[in-house]
């Protein structure tokens, strides 16, 4: 099979077959992947959840994780988000010519733990190889099917004023890892990434019976987009409050070094609830129970006023707009 | 939103919202997809068939289609050759920063007109931007869903002993297209690829009544690909009459000048169906009565011997193994 990846494991041919038959099969191996047909055939009834995402992180390895648990990670959570329970991914790959094949089988296993730990089957996938220059290593396509419990009805255009704003855990942590493994940085504590599947926190939110009116997990653009997003759909005003927005030390000194607001970087393993005032408690104690959200606040509620704005009360005593990121604040961060 | 495609465009801050806001959310549009939750959430019942490929076609246009029309009509037919009728795509972009805005709408209008054609839906989607020189261009990933037909059992693995092997029309086409254009080579009659939905015609074969054992859209690998991964999966012998087989002219000529055997170039709009030998007859006619399968031809028939293998009728009288392709013929085709 030799060392590095060639042109040809992505043609079609033998050694296409031989990549998926020796190298990924084995790993993710079930009884809808076997079969190597062209789609999956699954048994599903009810209210689907199905969503899509390509990861284009750099590097591929950053502390705490790597493309390949990105790749399964960011899907579950992006399926738990809507209120399903992830049950099957799609796992398609573009590999730059000249990638080693250790490195592959690394991102792979390193996949195929994080769908263990979520409990999710990778049932269908794709490989291609581009040549040397034409893409950045590894991207790696993830989409995913999941169930919606019955009762569920969770969307960004749910929020009512009144309700709470509950966030899992500190923020900033992924996009300040990636960052610094970039750019080569050493803090005296480093900051790993906080990529983790949060289904199982999921699970326990919905457990609780409280009505859920918005989750989702705050990456890209950070908690600042994923409130403005919420408060744009719902077409109300969110107030947070600074004081009570869990930061690291670590990643805040990050932050001031590098000249960024936490508030827009990208997380991996945190969510936002927005919940029913009256279950707030519930909520928070169910998710502090959780392996993922031993750090779970109130940070804010949901206001009448500045429909579609974001409002925090500063440390100082004063309101500022958030507002969404405008310019690119960390590119290829997932 | 300016003329470029920039690396804020990938953000997940303003300038993606606005993207997807302006440019995407009015081509496709569906009560689905105007959500822009993390996931679309559909009713679905029964036995799904779930798929997914990334597109990496160099150049991104070529003559009869784009990377944009492929993209919707592979991940199509890919659903469509378990059986399922095609129902909802997700459509996830890797950007290399610096596409053109107009190229990126007129992929889009085109993966659109696709979708339109094959009558299914996008219902969610992601947006990534890479810096120059990461990716090349564009990469499209699309997954799909759809239902299959009760009573349907398709798969590579179903072929048996007399069952006739049915190919709808000439080959080559897709691979040769993309070539030409690439090495900027000119025929004095031009190829374009036959880039098309195939779920039409798929619905024709099922409509027909006859036991339908295997179906597959000979893409990377061509027609040989196909065959080979049919006569593994069902351990069983293919023959195929060389006679029977469809080339075009200028395809047969362009493979003359280029050194290219046209049982190896991928088809982006044929199928190879392994039919039960007492209604092969009516599969065909079904065929030839649709848009994409008016050229349908029996090309040869399963066997007992050389299982695993797939043997050709010569036109010199003579017998010869047509292995899968061992090295890569042609690098990102599809």
């Amino acid at each position: 099979m030799g060392d590095k990846i060639l042109l040809a494991h992505g043609s079609g041919g033998k050694l296409t077959h031989d990549l998926v038959a020796k190298h990924f099969l084995p790993l993710f191996d079930n009884s809808f992947l076997r079969q190597l047909d062209d789609s999956a055939v699954l048994d599903l009834n009810g209210r689907l959840a199905f969503t899509t995402d390509s990861y284009v992180v750099n590097p591929i390895f950053f502390p705490g994780g790597d493309i390949g648990k990105l790749a399964v990670c960011g899907t579950v959570n992006d399926l738990s988000m809507s209120g399903a329970r992830p049950m099957y991914l799609s796992l398609s790959l573009i590999i730059e010519e000249g990638l080693s094949m250790s490195d592959l089988n690394f991102i792979m296993r390193s996949a195929r733990d994080a769908a263990d730990e979520a409990g999710v089957k990778v049932v269908t996938g794709d490989t291609k190889v581009v040549d040397r220059g034409s893409a950045d290593r590894l991207f790696i396509n993830t989409a995913g099917l999941g169930v919606i419990r019955p009762g569920v009805d969770i969307s960004g255009s749910n929020a009512r004023p009144g309700d709470r704003v509950i966030l899992s855990g500190p923020i900033g942590e992924h996009g300040i890892a990636v960052m610094s493994q970039r750019e080569g940085l050493r803090f005296s504590s480093p900051v790993e990434s906080d990529c983790a599947p949060l289904n199982g926190l999921v699970e326990a939110i919905l457990d609780s019976g409280v009505e859920i009116r918005c989750l989702r997990d705050p990456t890209r653009g950070g908690l600042a987009g994923t409130l403005n997003e919420f408060a744009s759909a719902s077409k109300v005003g969110i107030r947070i409050d600074e004081k009570s927005i869990p930061v690291g030390e670590a990643v805040q000194g990050a932050c001031e070094l590098l000249g960024l607001d936490p508030l827009y970087v990208a997380n991996e393993g945190k969510l936002v609830a927005v919940v029913d005032p009256g279950g707030a408690g519930r909520v928070l104690a169910a998710m502090r129970e959780c392996r993922y959200g031993g750090g779970a606040v109130t940070i804010g509620e949901v206001i009448a006023e500045h429909p579609g704005r974001v409002v925090m009360s500063t440390l100082m005593g004063a309101s500022r707009i958030i507002d969404m990121l405008v310019g690119e604040q960390l590119p290829r961060i997932c």
